[in-house]
């Protein structure tokens, strides 16, 4: 050893913790850990220290080996120390850590002038103490955390050797049969081998945009309809081409005159619920559009995430187009960020049985396969029936709280249009350019969705979208109050 | 009611299951469900049958309405009944379903010509009671399923909201802390926001290169090299160029001439282990590689993902050029599908803070974000310390049968390159056309990996990738030896 290496090495009496206890509720371990820890942080043991051998350390404490390999293990993990292969554990040269904690993020500072990818940004962090009336999902205690925690131990329980593999890149069998249940029950009939499951609707998009699109091409869209997508759509190269939607779907002579002018490859919509308006498509609308698509062969993606949120066609007509084209010309995407857990991200393309077959090898291109654990809790919740009754109560619970908050909306000078109250939007005229007003709402720590983000022009508008599960708040209603008053 | 649905109607008699004991293991939720799905399997309740009310079936047999509807709820939710709204419960018109069971699919018919789609998506399926030599990972029975089920029994206490609401685009925050100390380890220091975590190293690969390269630019990949990229860099129309990779590195010269020939837009490269060589690159040719890069402003692409199967530079030399170069030019990916579980789906990009914010972004238009349980669970693994110890192990384990293999695969007639074996392949020499061996293979229930997979060119070859890990198996070195001998 040289002088330098031995005048770095501690002294056992400094390494070393105080007296171990026996007794009270800290584990041996844990006293080790904490008291070298607080040792480091006073400096008593200093960067490029090295700490007594395992042996050492054992005999001193009068502890088990196991005991202080444990302790110095942790303390690598935690950066406190690093081992050197043959040489021993040292204290290691920290760079600063933030605590750890939640996953939440702080709000990014408002930048000067509003800027769409910083606002897509911050609708995606977390508001635990903010009000967001421009969220996209409902609150979490809307939702139900025990159902996927109940399904998160079940698949603990379970052969825990599918997980250390590569799942099925098409999607776990037993949830495609699930889906081809739910799917079923909506009249499309589609065999688990015409399903392949995705990470979100989100790489749904993704993947069937890529196949479908090359640079220069033209994809449709609803004008208004998801932001997120003409950004997906717009990396592709694609000509991001908006169709007015009208309250039963979209503008039809709009539609077929630019169908006839750009030759689009795709028209993606929402043909239930759609995003932001809440309305739906008549089944006569869902007629003409395959008409169309038919004359000037597009294929139609149908994002019917909001599906299971619809009321019943007593309270508002919906037609799937899928439902009458039967996964001919119609790609159908489904989910459940919105009704189970956004996080578990999983959702699923629904196809012909060779479309299929390409969209998983591009999936596989891309992620390789998607994770079993989402599609394992999801399979147990609809397999076990709770599903149904989730549902049912998110839309119960929706019922119950959007007649008020509508009604507090107008009274607060919001213009609403609610001939067929459904689903957990409402698009709202304020009067007022809504990007303005979604600055200022950001500096009260109120996270608004203003129009422009919803439109293919990114223009200006006096529209936004809020959600009726997260609006009823007085600060929020005080603000449009001052605001639009 | 009109004749029609009344003589559809069941008759209470058929409808109803015999009687239900209240004593024994079975629940009356599962003796109703049970007796139910019986009568319609023997079509006593056919198709289209209109089931007795819940409040009927309730007074009848003297249960609860909850249980009927708990057990009506779980035929709806498996096929046997259907709910129409309003109306009542239904016998559904079914469809045959596969019976659910574990995630494995039946290898496809072997095509009559090979075919590398084909192939690649064998690679991907699960071969239980197959050999495989031709695998990526380890056998299950190496890695630790306890590790994985004991994070999804914590992460079933923690709070639940987390998982119902987006995570954080960039990953989870606390996960991201902990590989800043594992890069720290190998002396790349990057702070949590130049990570961002993916869907594995295959998400990282697909991200970088979407922002790198517009169709027809040029990526170069060593050859030979994973094959997977080839296709996903094919798809985004990047002409795709091998370099000869030779024991400890790429062929210098070539790479410079190349480089000035086709200026490519990015390199990927396997510093240490290299898939398929198992070979690591020496100091002096990181530094080169870094010296041509800045020379024909290209970006490199660190893929590290056998990082922890590295048995030290005592045994084998490695050098990462990102240890050089800090993230500057070097865009490092490491993942946790080799030594963790490969259906976690868990890898990340670190690179510098805007590069990470854009590709942040990117991962955000694809697939929104990735879910929070395997960072989570990675996480637990990582911080209290489990890891380092598990990989250990691997490394052992893979030491002490490395040797028995390599002789056994020398005496059935294979030619190996073993001056300096370390990790789970080794690149095997037959003699003979891999593509043709593979199909013979194949049809014995034995999966190779044939070396035409590995090279851009895709041209036969008489190599191949050998799995240390799953080789030692009668029936593979059999065939070898068939085959060979």
């Amino acid at each position: 050893m040289t002088n330098t290496a031995n005048s770095r090495k501690t002294s056992l009496s400094v390494a070393t913790p105080q007296a171990l206890s026996r007794e009270g509720g800290e584990s041996l371990v844990d006293q080790i850990v904490r008291s070298i820890e607080a040792r480091i942080d006073d400096k008593l043991l200093r960067n490029g220290a090295r700490m007594p051998s395992i042996r050492q350390f054992a005999e001193t404490h009068r502890v088990s080996r196991f005991t202080v390999v444990e302790a110095y293990d942790r303390l690598v993990a935690k950066g406190f120390l690093e081992s050197r292969r043959g040489s021993g554990f040292y204290v290691r040269e920290r760079s600063p850590i933030i605590a750890a904690g939640g996953n939440v993020l702080p709000v990014e500072a408002v930048p000067k002038s509003l800027d769409v990818v910083w606002l897509v940004r911050n609708m995606f962090r977390q508001h635990p103490t903010q009000h967001t009336p421009g969220s996209g999902l409902l609150p979490s205690d809307w939702l139900d955390g025990e159902l996927i925690a109940n399904g998160l131990r079940a698949i603990s329980r379970q052969n825990q050797n599918l997980l250390l593999q590569y799942g099925n890149p098409q999607g776990s069998i037993p949830f495609r049969q699930q889906l081809q249940l739910k799917l079923a029950e909506l009249e499309i009939a589609a065999t688990p081998d015409q399903i392949v499951t995705t990470s979100g609707i989100t790489q749904g998009l993704d993947l069937v945009a890529r196949h479908f699109a090359q640079p220069g091409d033209t994809i449709f869209v609803d004008d208004p309809a998801w932001f997120l997508m003409f950004g997906s759509f717009a990396t592709l190269g694609a000509k991001v081409v908006g169709i007015p939607r009208l309250p039963d779907g979209p503008d039809i002579a709009r539609l077929a005159e630019l169908a006839a002018l750009h030759k689009p490859k795709l028209y993606v919509i929402n043909s239930v619920l759609h995003n932001p308006t809440s309305t739906s498509l008549s089944a006569a609308k869902a007629f003409q559009i395959l008409k169309i698509a038919e004359q000037h062969d597009f294929t139609i993606v149908e994002d019917d995430v909001y599906c299971d949120l619809h009321p019943g066609s007593a309270v508002q007509p919906a037609t799937r187009i899928a439902s009458l084209d039967q996964l001919n010309r119609v790609i159908y995407l489904g989910g459940f960020s919105k009704t189970l857990a956004a996080n578990l991200r999983v959702g699923f393309i629904a196809t012909s049985e060779d479309m299929a077959k390409q969209l998983s090898d591009r999936k596989m291109l891309s992620t390789l396969t998607t994770s079993d654990i989402g599609e394992r809790i999801i399979y147990k919740i609809l397999s076990e029936g709770h599903y149904r009754k989730h549902v049912d109560r998110l839309r119960s619970k929706l019922d119950s709280v959007r007649d008020k908050t509508l009604k507090q909306l107008e009274r607060v000078g919001l213009k609403l249009d609610i001939t067929s109250p459904a689903g957990m939007f409402v698009w709202a005229d304020t009067g007022r350019d809504t990007n303005v007003l979604t600055e200022k709402a950001l500096q009260q720590g109120i996270l608004l969705a203003p129009g422009s983000l919803f439109s293919p022009s990114q223009l200006p508008s006096t529209r936004m979208r809020i959600n009726v599960a997260a609006t009823s708040d007085i600060a929020v209603l005080r603000f449009f109050e001052r605001e639009l008053g």
